[in-house]
């Protein structure tokens, strides 16, 4: 069973594999890129995965056969698993815990060539209710204290299937950048008597210049402080803790800002690899004021190197101005180019 | 000039390059590996770096010239420039600072093809003795408040030229992952009066099963909680707060084990790309009882992905103690291969 434990010194917890551990050579074969052949997401191939949680199909289609749009199963090879009781245990100095938790994936269509940015609004809609219905579903467990929803797309971000999939993983602790981020929300609350992500909004809505694009109940903006070039926020203008209590409407209008925010990427940047990652309050938060779930984008462009894992502290080599230009179409890059070359 | 900025929820800070910033065809370009051809870190190169900072050199040698074994020149494209005094700007909700620091590029050695792995340990201790005196230099500036010393080997480790170098950047703050190593030592030290640090070596000498290497004043261990595969640690033995500290002895004794420790990951893992940091206690905090600097290195096997990203916790797919097995040479790779394919 994979085994969770924490970093004496920074408290921080770690998934350390202890079944399919992987030696030295493993990792040596693994740079060469693997080739693609069968797939196991694809339509027909439905077997070829543990049975399905959740699959969005025509009616009457039968359970993990074809007829479906969405498609949620477990992990085949879960970073977590199912079963058992939470039990913590010490090692002299050291903590562990059983790795329990759930690991899922979805499926984002049968199309093995169509990314989220190349999808309809409403198949997007699809994917979001996808997310929305397996939060509701797993929250029941009591062990499940948070539930992180994110994507890795392309190989360089992580991904080790082409197929378009988005993955969930249910923990029993609240992580650390979770926890980091309501702490901070918190001391500006108790200073300003504010929401921080409230503030953002207002702020980006009145400069203009880190705005990416908007409609009726999002926003996309490259924030003030971004990491990564292109990093890029999706911030629900109204007030809200939860993803998963997202509104019909709301949804939507997401759907649409996020596939558009993923289209403009893939169209200005050639398809990056890229991550993105929900930012939803713990359950046991319920009810605080000062928290508001959003959604950030990666692109990986860049590589995470010996200062910033020192130091815990970004180099980010393009303005998030220019990055909310570059991706709001503002400005084209190639128009840039000829234009500094007569210069 | 440079921009620190701070995000406002979590607080940390970010370099914004806001002068050479990159465009989105910079990003493209980049994904094909750029040719080697000239290098301006071999011997015969000097005048194309900026001047040299300090040099252990042949007497009567020219500054600049050859005749040099390590040589420490100023980073022609710094993260952040040494030039001017600090000043914090609020710009509506958000905070900044102009990017003050220095940036400086420790050359290993003349020889483009040999890697601190492949030096005798006398041409290592000369890159620790320049750490080090480099260190003493930039901390008379009273406007730096941290030194980060760290190394990127590998293209995608970060290095940008392959000629092997590290490097030191100076900083107006102290960096937040400084910070939380500082005040989870100090709560560990508020509980046990003890340093976490000694309790860590004095349980890793009990165990033996994270060991890795040691000789008298240092040992490499793999870390209970790893974040990486074949993560390691280098702990002196000795408490004590500061590198730049080190007695010649130790330093001896560094030079060895970190030129072991790196043998031994480009024979297992065949040559990987990794980055070391030094983690050392920031200058204002001398005299505290409760942290021990350390070198962490990381070979770069896995990609941090969206979970990673979304959570700060990481999923590590080879226990610490099968690393520490591989990494000591209790066992080598292509037997336990063998013996698992009998089964």
């Amino acid at each position: 069973m994979p085994e969770l434990r924490k970093d004496p010194v920074i408290g921080r917890w770690v998934i350390i594999a202890t079944e399919r551990a992987k030696r030295p050579s493993a990792y040596v074969q693994n740079r060469e890129k693997p080739k693609q052949g069968f797939c196991p997401f694809c339509r027909g191939q439905e077997s070829h995965t543990p049975p399905e949680v959740l699959a969005y199909r025509d009616a009457g289609s039968p359970h993990n056969g074809p007829g479906w749009w969405v498609r949620v199963v477990p992990n085949k090879f879960p970073a977590l698993q199912i079963e058992g009781p939470l039990k913590r245990t010490g090692e002299g100095m050291y903590d562990r815990m059983n790795g329990v938790g759930a690991h899922e994936v979805v499926i984002e269509s049968p199309e093995h060539n169509m990314s989220l940015a190349d999808h309809s609004p409403k198949q997007v809609q699809e994917v979001l209710w996808a997310f929305r219905d397996r939060v509701i579903e797993l929250k029941k467990d009591q062990r499940f204290r948070y539930i992180m929803i994110f994507k890795n797309h392309g190989r360089e971000a992580g991904a080790s299937l082409d197929h378009p999939h988005s993955q969930m993983i249910a923990l029993p602790i609240v992580p650390k950048r979770v926890q980091e981020e309501i702490e901070g929300s918190r001391r500006y609350w108790d200073y300003k008597e504010r929401c921080v992500f409230c503030d953002i909004i207002h702020q980006e809505e009145k400069d203009q210049v880190r705005m990416i694009m908007e409609n009726a109940s999002f926003m996309a903006i490259a924030p003030f402080a971004s990491r990564f070039p292109f990093e890029s926020w999706i911030l629900p203008k109204e007030h809200s803790l939860y993803f998963h209590e997202i509104q019909k409407n709301q949804l939507v209008d997401l759907a649409e800002l996020l596939r558009g925010l993923l289209a403009r990427m893939k169209e200005v940047l050639e398809d990056p690899p890229y991550n993105f990652m929900v930012h939803t309050a713990p359950f046991e938060h319920n009810g605080i004021p000062y928290y508001h779930w959003h959604i950030e984008v990666i692109p990986k462009l860049t590589s995470v190197a010996g200062f910033e894992w020192g130091t815990g502290f970004y180099i980010n080599p393009t303005p998030p101005e220019d990055a909310a230009r570059y991706l709001s179409g503002k400005v084209a890059d190639i128009q840039e180019i000829q234009a500094s070359q007569i210069h």
